[in-house]
């Protein structure tokens, strides 16, 4: 098993985990907050490096309650106790659960009843791209119990936070790139006509541990004449046909980073339709680098890839915004599309994704992944063939 | 690639979605619920069969209104149309997602107005193990232009109609048991001593997609001298030594659904504690499985494998309950615990997970899937074998 490229150090030195925490600390302190409540992994993980793939059980809840001064307090079921006491948090409660009449509720109310006595702000996520992960009866009951606490929304801070990544962050998602870019040099190999798309798709799986991928939580695509119908099915026994446009999107993460990019690739033969669409999204692509610097906004991003597709006269396609942001999620906050201004930022780690119809129910798309230098855009991904790429029986 | 028993049909009948639907829809009569909203993916996928990896973003959400009478409604972003298109699910509504100012919020306003002008209510997930995959700050909205709406928890109902398998279903599982069990019997031949745990989970991942696995959602375990820390561990560079306890807890899927289970293994050799731990394990998943017939309560199966590891006068470990159900995902209601006194039913599909303290901060798990047949449980999984098997370097 060869690894692509120098492998970075797992983890993060604790430093990391005490300056994001600062970080929200002073965000909390500037808008009156007296802590953030979190349920979900991402936001765990970001603030503790708890690291595990047992979240795939709903059966228990996790809370890490972070206050605007002093130290991060988990309160977790005892079977994470081993590893959270892994990582730099010392003040850890648990309870045996699943106990459903109590699952870290009466916890909770102690912890956080301090600040219901005084009245004061508990941030929660609330906002666009975020769940609350308990039982939402266990959320009212919790609110019930402190009626004193007044609820807002944290998802700003999280955001603000997360978005902008650290050097060590972008260090994880470029050897995710690298690792995804060596499956994808070989996938010619396997992309055969007559070969069933699953097993295709279980092939390039195994393919992507092979060079290194701790595992492959998405790999979605599609393959037919001209385009494919969507972006997000799981693979059909179809068998790959010559004059298919073959795409693979791949969100393979290492020691819980992601990549997200694909791959288009022709069978046997390109049709002139096809190879236009390509160049089109290659062009959009190209221009949605060169638009990305710190100061612009996604705004100008979107414009700038859709400018180039608007020669087409066609639609987007159907995924309803050109790239996104990138990291411990397949896909995090920004949207590059119309409606979203956020303003671009050095060490964001982004996607540019232009879509296109292609006429009648097929669709082409292009992803690949950049980090925001101090003058523009740096690629993880290595740049796809400017012509789109014919793989021959 | 050679799967390891005879790979069953994918997908299901539609008969199989109405039968779910009208089931519910039974249920939701009988204690006056007008429908219920269902925000997350296995919900939306039972009834459905919706069926992609896209949930990994956390971006857009999806819903399903399930009407007490008449057809399902699936408000859905654009990027799914295509697939839901191809489910029996013909009342499809969309919208242009990400969307952030209004993520399907007007259209379910528009779908609900009816139920809230006359007071009705409305099923929503609210129990244990349940979380609610929608802005939390949207769902307020969403109540707050509906006032009439008379929220309850439908969880009863999904959890009572989920708990218990279809035959397809079953078969599904029993697949993915099957092909688990085809890549453990090869893991002697990995499992050597000097191999790192993280090169030895990775070559274990890629054995399970060639014998057929879809994907590797779950993959944990540990190794140590006696026994592991934990369970639920993503691998550490450790190298494998004589002496050590391996144990790996798989959880790989095949068409959507999960099996759940571990094996131990000692390397170059075992010692007497750890013999008389794995015997006891083994002798209390006997106990479990001669307790699970229609009728007994999970406490009671909870008892008969806690007798047996009784003997060894040591705690539970600190998985907090000794088996659980299994399906969509990984654990799935009921839990086998003293707390819980659901009646195990026929076609139920359930672990049996012992655990057992060795001491210092070791531990050791046993886990086996069995369906519930009318007379009593019948292995999905070929039964471990009775000793603490030896890898010899």
């Amino acid at each position: 098993m060869t690894a692509p490229s120098k492998v970075p150090e797992r983890g993060f030195p604790p430093n990391e985990f005490t300056a994001r925490t600062r970080r929200a600390q002073d965000r909390m302190a500037a808008c009156d907050m007296a802590g953030m409540l979190l349920t979900t992994e991402p936001e765990i993980r970001y603030f503790t490096g708890f690291h595990t793939g047992f979240w795939q059980s709903p059966t228990r809840p996790w809370f890490l309650f972070l206050p605007v001064e002093g130290e991060p307090v988990a309160v977790i079921p005892e079977i994470g106790l081993p590893v959270m006491r892994r990582t730099w948090i010392e003040d850890i409660r648990s309870w045996p659960a699943p106990r459903p009449e109590d699952d870290g509720l009466s916890l909770l109310i102690e912890l956080l009843a301090p600040l219901a006595r005084k009245r004061r702000r508990l941030g929660v996520l609330k906002g666009p791209e975020t769940h609350l992960r308990m039982p939402l009866g266990d959320y009212e009951r919790l609110l019930a119990a402190l009626p004193g606490l007044r609820i807002v929304d944290a998802t700003p801070i999280v955001r603000a936070l997360r978005m902008v990544k650290t050097p060590a962050e972008i260090e994880k998602i470029a050897h995710a790139c690298a690792i995804g870019a060596s499956a994808f040099a070989r996938l010619p190999e396997f992309a055969r006509p007559g070969v069933p798309l699953e097993d295709l798709f279980r092939t390039f799986r195994r393919e992507t541990l092979a060079r290194g991928a701790d595992e492959v939580p998405y790999l979605a695509g599609g393959a037919g004449p001209g385009g494919y119908e969507d972006v997000i099915s799981p693979p059909s026994r179809r068998p790959l046909a010559q004059g298919d446009i073959l795409m693979l999107d791949l969100g393979l993460r290492w020691d819980g980073y992601f990549c997200d990019f694909d791959r288009n690739f022709a069978i046997g033969r390109a049709e002139d339709a096809a190879r236009r669409a390509y160049d089109l999204l290659w062009r959009a692509t190209e221009a949605g680098i060169a638009a990305t610097r710190p100061g612009a906004t996604c705004r100008e991003l979107y414009r700038a890839m859709r400018a180039v597709l608007a020669e087409a006269g066609e639609g987007d396609g159907n995924i309803g915004r050109l790239g996104h942001g990138l990291g411990m999620q397949l896909t995090e906050w920004p949207s590059l599309m119309e409606g979203d201004d956020t303003v671009i930022e050095e060490n964001m780690v982004l996607t540019l994704e232009p879509s296109l119809s292609c006429g009648g129910n097929r669709m082409m798309v292009q992803e690949e992944n950049v980090v925001v230098g101090p003058r523009g855009a740096r690629l993880l991904t290595p740049r796809a063939a400017p012509e789109l790429p014919v793989i021959r029986g």
